[in-house]
């Protein structure tokens, strides 16, 4: 079973900054392009795991690696992987690859802590720890 | 009484897009803090709104018409003033200048409608209203 | 031939509000999108005209109505028309459709000024204005 | 001398998500404009080092720890603090704090690469580098 979820996305102008690349505020954006659409490729609907479970997955830490610049219209292929799933936690890692060329242009990693929506922690209904732990992605291989 | 409110932005390397200057998108961004900060002076706190008196005002109509380029930087005078005020509806009128040269570089207009948190239609409440009414700009002078 | 184009989006959480639905300022983002497919499909890719024909379409005017919300993770239908094109100008127009529903959820238009790098305006390149005429939608049909 | 800046902002409408909290993403704006702030009151304007020394500060690491959300209209309080300054890199720490109760809501870190409008690394002016070497925040204290 793949390991990684891959989603296209186009560079809007609206996304560039006046270096004419994307502006690193951005790649967040494309990050959470990659992991609702990881979840949604699993048959989870993010939107209603909010609404449903009142489980919302809430960021506590994002870092990321800018290798080469995003340009306006390139086509970008987010290839999104989960690294570790917890009681109460998520952690997904990412990949921003030009699409035609390849290259890998930024890398990152980000870190949530599961929510009701009275802001507080609790733990990942089962359901989804289930399907989510599957796939996390293991370095050893046999 | 001044029938306008000024508010000062810089532009954000953000709001810049690869041709140099801020994105036309962004304009609307500077209106929302316009009439937000109109509303301020005259001590309508729009947070307190929503919250006590379930009363949003969304936009239903937006229009802009950009004459000269705001620029990475620049600081930028939102100068905001009441159209007209009606039972349910709110129409405001924006200038962005460019703080020091005067120039003017956008112009544009918001209409809102007040909603309850339902999504429906529903009056200003008078306390609002009175406010906002004193303050319509009016064409005609004596 | 059809007179307008369809392209789809999906709402992302960043462009959602605190209100829940899609921030008003964005729906300018989607019209961005819009013509800028609009013209791919018509073998005009943006990008190569602003390098190779020194030519940028820059936003003179722009409006929208707001009809119904658009909320997190809805697909969205943005259909694009061309309106007129003149020497200098070209004038697009935009619906925004629930994909799923069909309704109409926004409408808008912008106006755009084709200027070179040095932010003046100049003709629109006759190859584009060829292909871009034969596309103006007509309201009357035989 | 102080060893750190500190620049107010306000949440706007349009940095909300539908959680009713500031987008993820957009701390990295709010990091933009301390360190744009950090610089300009040391007599740094970043605008004429694109421009006059062709030295833009590209972006190579960025990273935010989330701890408390910021919400719409609270006035924030961004604390931007020299981390370290090397020949072609200037690495800046940051903490968003809430400014009315004091509380911290977010710190996060990012490392940059001094380049040339052509996209190549390039040495610091040292005119900038001795004003920045000066301000870098040092844990030991006598």
């Amino acid at each position: 079973m793949s390991k990684t979820f891959d989603t296209l996305v186009r560079v809007r102008y609206a996304e560039t900054d006046k270096m004419g690349v994307v502006y690193y505020g951005n790649y967040y954006i494309y990050f959470e392009i990659g992991r609702v659409e990881y979840m949604r490729n699993l048959g989870i609907d993010y939107r209603r795991m909010e609404i449903d479970d009142d489980s919302m997955i809430v960021v506590a830490e994002s870092k990321c690696r800018y290798r080469r610049p995003a340009r306006y219209d390139d086509l970008l292929r987010i290839r999104t992987r989960m690294i570790e799933v917890k009681r109460r936690t998520i952690h997904f890692g990412y990949e921003i690859l030009h699409d035609e060329s390849g290259e890998l242009l930024a890398s990152g990693e980000t870190i949530h802590v599961v929510c009701g929506s009275n802001g507080k922690p609790k733990a990942l209904p089962e359901k989804y720890r289930t399907i989510l732990e599957n796939t996390v992605a293991t370095s050893s291989s046999t």
